[in-house]
C-alpha cells in the first residue's frame, strides 16, 4: 500500500477567492482541502464595509456549497477607519489588510506615504481590539528591491505599535526573514511557490507567466532563507498561499496578470516538499499550528489523506491554470474526512 | 516643415536575420535603412563552415531583394577551428560569435567551459588572421548576474590573447562598461532596448513578453551605465540591435522565447533618444563611425532622413511584433538615399 499521510485541520493564511464566476469557478479547489482561509478583500470594489463583508461571506458559502470551510474575512484597509467603525465590524473579521497604492492587483484604493501619525488612530484602535493586521509589503521601487525597501516601513510599524500583530504577507527576501526576529509584534506569511522557484524559473529560461507574481520570485539565498523557516515552522510563519486565480487568457496574454494558482496542489506539494528535507514533523505548525495560535481561531476539524502515488495535475481547474500544470508530482489526496 | 535629421551608412553590429520563411519576412526591414549588419549565425543547425557562410548569405541576399544591404557574415566558433580552416573561410566572414554552451536561442553547440589552452590555437589563429571574436557573455548562473559572472571571462580571454579584438556582444551591465575601460582590446555593442528598459519594464507591472530577451534587462544603475557610453559614443562601443524576430505566437505563448524584435524602429527610437539627451551629434559614430573603425569596414553609402512627425508603430511586420508596437514615436523614416 504506498505511504500516507494525514494533514489535519490545515489553514491558508492568504487566499484569493475573486467575486461572480471566478468564485464560484475555483472556491472549492481551497474549501475541500483546507479547514479555512484569510480571505483577502481586493475585490473591485474592494471590501470595505460590514455589509460588504457580511455580503462577500455568504457569496462564498454558497460557492462553497457542501464543504467544511471558514473563510477568515478581512476589510481592505483605509486611514479612515475609526474605533467605532472597527468596533462595529469587530465581530465579521479575522484581519485588515493593507495594500500599498496601486501596487498589485486590485489595490489602486490602498494607502500612499506610511507617516505613522495619519495611521495610529486606526492602528491604535485595531491594537486595542486585538485585529491584527495584514501587509503587502512592496514599495514602488525596483521590481527586485520593493520587499527589501519595505522592511523599514515594518519595522517603523513595529515599533510605534508594539502590541498590534503585523503579518508580512507572502515574504520572498531574507531582509523581511531578518526582519521576523527583531520584533516580536512581526509574523509572516510564506507562499508555496516562494519555497520553490526563484527568478530563474520565471525569466531564466523561457518566460513563464504562469509562476509571474507579486512580489515577484527573489534570488537563491531569498528562497534559502524562506526554506528554513518554513521547514523548521519558526512559531512566527504561516502557510498562506496567496493563490491567486486569472482566466488562462489573462495570463497567457501580452501584458499577463500577477498570481499563481496553487490551491488545488498545495498540500500535496508542500508534503513532497517537506519529506524530501525530512521535515514532515513540521508540516503541522506550518500548515496549521502556527496559525491558529498566531490568529486565535479554531478552524472546522478536517482530516486530508494524502497518499504517496502519482498525480498528473490537470492542466486547468475551470479555466485556471494551475502551478504544475500537466506535470506529475508525488502525493495525491486520498480522501478528506470531516469533523 | 518638419524638422529633419540624416543618418549617413548606418551599422547594426549585432543582428539575427533566421533562415527560411522568417528570413523572407523581416530581412528587408534592416536592409532597407542599415547599410550593413553583423549578421549571428545561430540558425539550426548553426552556420560553420564556408559552403554554409557562403550559401547563408546568398539566401539573404535573396531575401534583401534590390536594397543595398551588406551582410557580415559570421561563423559558429568551435574550439575545434584550427588555422588552415580560419585560413580558408576568411575572405567570407567578418568575425566569429562564441556562444556558451546552452545559453540563448539556438546555442546549444556553443563553449562549454573557458579553458584558456583549450582555447589557445583557435584563438592565437584568429588573432593572427585579425579575425574579431564576438561572444554572448552569460555564465548558467541566476539570471540578474550571469552577466556579471562573465566578465572574469572576458578579462581572462583579453589578457591571454592581448591582439585579438573581442566584442562583449549586447552588454547590459554596469560590471561590463567597466570591463571596456580595463582592457585595450575589449570592445562592445549596445542594445536599443536595453538603453531604454530595465527588468521593471519585463516583469515590474505585467509581465511583457515581447521585452523579454537574453541578456535579461537589468538594474536601473545598468542602464544608466550602458546610456552614458552609447550617448558619448564611447570610441569602444557600436550600436548592435540583437533584434531577434520570433512568430507572435511564441513570443506570446505559455513559455516565451527571447528576444525582442527593433530592426523597424531602431534608427528612429535612436534618433530621439540621443536627442533627448541633446547628444545628436554623437549619434553618427554610435551608429556607424565606430564599427567601421573597429571592424574595419567600408559599408554601401547611405543616407536615411528621419523626420520629426509622428509616427505608429504597426502591430506587427509579417507575424512579428515589433518593440513599441502601436505606439507612436517621434520619427518617422522620410526617404532612404543610396550611393
Amino acid at each position: 500500500m504506498p505511504q500516507q499521510l494525514s494533514i489535519h485541520s490545515p489553514l491558508d493564511m492568504h487566499l484569493h477567492l475573486r467575486d461572480g464566476e471566478m468564485l464560484k469557478n475555483i472556491a472549492k479547489a481551497s474549501a475541500h482541502t483546507f479547514s479555512g482561509a484569510i480571505i483577502m478583500p481586493n475585490l473591485v470594489p474592494p471590501v470595505t464595509n460590514k455589509e460588504e463583508v457580511i455580503a462577500y461571506k455568504s457569496r462564498i458559502m454558497e460557492a462553497i456549497g457542501e464543504e467544511s470551510f471558514e473563510p477568515y474575512m478581512t476589510l481592505f484597509f483605509k486611514p479612515s477607519y475609526d474605533r467605532a467603525f472597527l468596533e462595529s465590524v469587530r465581530d465579521e473579521i479575522t484581519a485588515l489588510k493593507l495594500y500599498p497604492a496601486g501596487i498589485t492587483t486590485n489595490s489602486e484604493g490602498g494607502v500612499s506615504g506610511f507617516d505613522v501619525e495619519e495611521l495610529r488612530p486606526t492602528l491604535t484602535a485595531m491594537s486595542d481590539l486585538g485585529i491584527p493586521l495584514c501587509i503587502h509589503g512592496e514599495t514602488n521601487g525596483f521590481v527586485m528591491d520593493r520587499e527589501a525597501e519595505f522592511v523599514s516601513i515594518y519595522e517603523k510599524l513595529a515599533t510605534a505599535f508594539p502590541e498590534l500583530k503585523i503579518i508580512m504577507e507572502h515574504i520572498t527576501t531574507k531582509e523581511s526573514v531578518e526582519a521576523l526576529e527583531k520584533h516580536p509584534n512581526l509574523y509572516a506569511t510564506i507562499t508555496l511557490h516562494h519555497l520553490l522557484i526563484t527568478l530563474d524559473d520565471v525569466a531564466g529560461g523561457m518566460l513563464q507567466p504562469h509562476l509571474f507574481c507579486k512580489p515577484i520570485a527573489k534570488r537563491p539565498h531569498d528562497r534559502k532563507a524562506l526554506l528554513e523557516v518554513a521547514l523548521k515552522a519558526h512559531p512566527k510563519v504561516m502557510f498562506g498561499s496567496d493563490s491567486a486565480p486569472h482566466p488562462k487568457e489573462a495570463k497567457e496574454a501580452c501584458g499577463c496578470a500577477a498570481g499563481v494558482f496553487t490551491a488545488p496542489i498545495a498540500l500535496q506539494v508542500l508534503a513532497e516538499l517537506f519529506e524530501k528535507h525530512d521535515a514532515l514533523d513540521r508540516l503541522p505548525d506550518f500548515i496549521s499550528g502556527n496559525a491558529m495560535r498566531i490568529y486565535g481561531v479554531t478552524p472546522p476539524s478536517k482530516e486530508v489523506v494524502l497518499e504517496k502515488s502519482p498525480f498528473v495535475v490537470p492542466n486547468d481547474y475551470n479555466g485556471v491554470v494551475p502551478m504544475y500544470a500537466g506535470e506529475e508530482i508525488a502525493y495525491s489526496i486520498k480522501e478528506v474526512n470531516v469533523g
